[in-house]
């Protein structure tokens, strides 16, 4: 799919998963994800660094067939940030009502000419098909249930941010597993930085043969917290509830919600993530999301950082 | 709710209303807006001025959780107009559908490191209630029936345009007072800055003891109008006829709106005013709208240079 | 309706048809065009050109009223690649909703001092409406039945690019010509360049008297095509099918859709071209509408440039 040889430093025409990433091509985004940091903390002129300005007369499309605030805020503030000149396109306005194809779609934007465009589709695979149709690079924004790659970096820099280094961190996911493309992004990005990882669902939310994965699996949370040096709780789509796939919201809460009971069997330094927007009461109880253990607001700096990186490495030129 | 001591030149951390405001500060805002204007007019290579860049590199969020389209874009116009990044996001794209509360979306914005945030919402309060909570400069678009306070600033720029000066004027405001926030945000700036207000009603829409706000209160118009040197009529919000407050769309406009004959009772020099969108035939009729007395596009011309004002001072150091 | 002398290069004040255009005036919107190109292709420093940074400091309103991904998206892109800040203002945002009328609605929008407005509107003439009360040039983005003249030279520059020069090249255009405003535009502009044009429709989508426009009026595709230069398919808007203007889907295809089977009547070198987006199988056969004979993503990528010469020359002071 991806070009032969792509001249940016990542070594890939498009960011389309983390299923393929390396460590050595996480640690890269990462790491420039910081040098950006460094520069917001610094407040030095922000419009003298080249680093800021590398995306400069360049455009970025955002193509997005799914409702988001923060997603699509967060890559347009990088692209911003960066000096891109953003179009946003959402399928409210966009011809697809009009019966044309997402490539016919894909390929009038690319004739625009964009220097790249990230998608967010219900369709898993999506990204990767118009990656291997058009030529500019394509971020994937979430694909229905396939991977979400930008907030499994974003969630990686935060999990290192605050425990120092990512090399044989414990980290569970508790969630509806089967359906999380945050579950499928993160699993493959912490295992790829030598993390261990388990996750946590009810038996009818657990992928089928998941430990083919490389992850261990639980169904009982008290059991599955012990020994963990991050927990990541996983958004609640409480339209599956109606399908009979998901408990009630009292059910779910009371069997996986984090709460203070269940704060008390993790270990005393914890790290409670969450990709929001957290349903209070159901995934987290307000005194676990508003306690000293939660990071999901540096979550949420971290992914403009991260975007920021992702979006001038894929059009840094050599 | 503000912090301690803001490092700007209002002294304010956030403009939430205008109840608090004491002339000095309106001096000041309506001062710096005129300097934006005299910019405008001048013709001046806008892209020297450290005036007009002076939201260089910084970020303003829109989060607008009611439609409009005059405020809005006279917000975004103005933040654009001083170089800053500007991110929309409203009630249809946000998270709020997803039932995050209305805290936990305006955190998440601040995690992305905006320089300040625009509230525009149907609950009065809200904007001090986020004040309270973010560090971050909050401006109120409009909050519910409790303020609006921008425009009651470019309402009195524009009194003071044709008026020279607004020490000592007569101002009468006509409609639904009890629901009005151009009513509320109006009344506390006329006064702070020594004019003498009068509100005219019907008495379903005049607030319960609305002398203690320190004006005269009328419900015939006729009587009302009789030497006001500037008359404000307020939109008529036909939601509420349904609720039997409002009379019909006929009667309003035989009792409350002003027509050719009711102009000619006033002043001859008096100044017409309407916040916008206008019910052309009901508030005002088409003859009076489109007169010379009437100085509706000069408010909508002042509204961007009062929100380039407030925008620069709030995010200005000292 | 246009002011006595406008001081710009072409001539005129706003961009409203190409009914009233003269050769000229195309031959420097397309030669402006062509030198965009040039600066795109070169990869020079876009910042540096001062053709390309000549909207900077200004502001262009887009006011859409019908929805639109390509149009929007194409002038909004040429818009902030000449440096202009954009407000986008749509239907579903607008106070048109409250009431208020597009007179009222535009005087707004030009008491907030933007440097040109495009507007996109059902209603046939309501570009020249405002142009007549507006000072600032107004670029017609598509009236109703009328004009859509931005299309229109987008597809003569991309016919010139194809075949060296427009004189004297035979020219089909295929589908609804009655309700069609880029047939109107295209019939206009490609006669201006000394083009010999021909319509091919079913009879109850042919306007009557058709002739009196200068044009060939065919209603059999095999016959329309043979010898023409071009063959421009226009887009079927289904919605007319229930008003029993249209026959079904199946039939306007087999009888109007250009499929392999048409195209081999074509000249060899003929040129494909639709202004999307294309409803593949009925105006297009897949294979004709990816063939080498077509033309569809030039148009896209012209559709930019022109609109970069347009808001460039429109808003350039002699």
């Amino acid at each position: 799919m991806a070009v032969a040889s792509p001249q940016n430093a990542l070594g890939i025409k498009s960011l389309l998963g983390t299923e393929s990433l390396v460590k050595s091509q996480i640690r890269l985004i990462i790491d420039t994800a910081q040098e950006y940091r460094k520069l917001q903390d610094s407040k030095l002129d922000k419009i003298q660094s080249s680093l800021l300005g590398s995306l400069k007369g360049k455009t970025v499309v955002l193509l997005f067939f799914e409702a988001s605030t923060r997603t699509r805020s967060s890559f347009e503030l990088a692209a911003k940030r960066l000096g891109a000149e953003v179009i946003v396109l959402t399928q409210q306005m966009s011809s697809v009502d009009k019966g044309e194809t997402l490539l016919d779609t894909a390929r009038n934007i690319e004739a625009m000419q964009p220097d790249l465009l990230v998608l967010r589709h219900p369709s898993a695979g999506s990204p990767m098909y118009l990656d291997g149709a058009l030529k500019i690079p394509i971020v994937n924004g979430g694909d229905g249930f396939h991977e979400h790659p930008t907030q499994a970096l974003l969630d990686l820099m935060t999990i290192e941010e605050f425990k120092g280094s990512l090399e044989g961190l414990k980290v569970l996911i508790v969630g509806d597993i089967a359906h999380s493309r945050v579950a499928r992004s993160d699993i493959y990005a912490l295992k790829a930085m030598g993390c261990s990882v388990s996750v946590c669902a009810p038996p009818t939310l657990m992928p089928p043969k998941v430990e083919k994965m490389g992850v261990q699996a639980f169904t009982h949370l008290d059991e599955a917290v012990l020994g963990q040096d991050v927990v990541i709780a996983l958004r609640v789509q409480f339209e599956r509830m109606n399908q009979g796939q998901l408990p009630s919201r009292a059910e779910y809460s009371r069997f996986y919600g984090i709460n203070a009971r269940v704060l008390k069997l993790c270990k005393e330094d914890v790290l409670i993530m969450h990709p929001g927007p957290v349903n209070r009461g159901v995934e987290l109880a307000t005194e676990v999301a508003d306690s000293e253990r939660s990071v999901i607001l540096n979550q949420v700096s971290n992914g403009v950082l991260i975007r920021m990186a992702v979006l001038h490495l894929l059009t840094k030129k050599e």
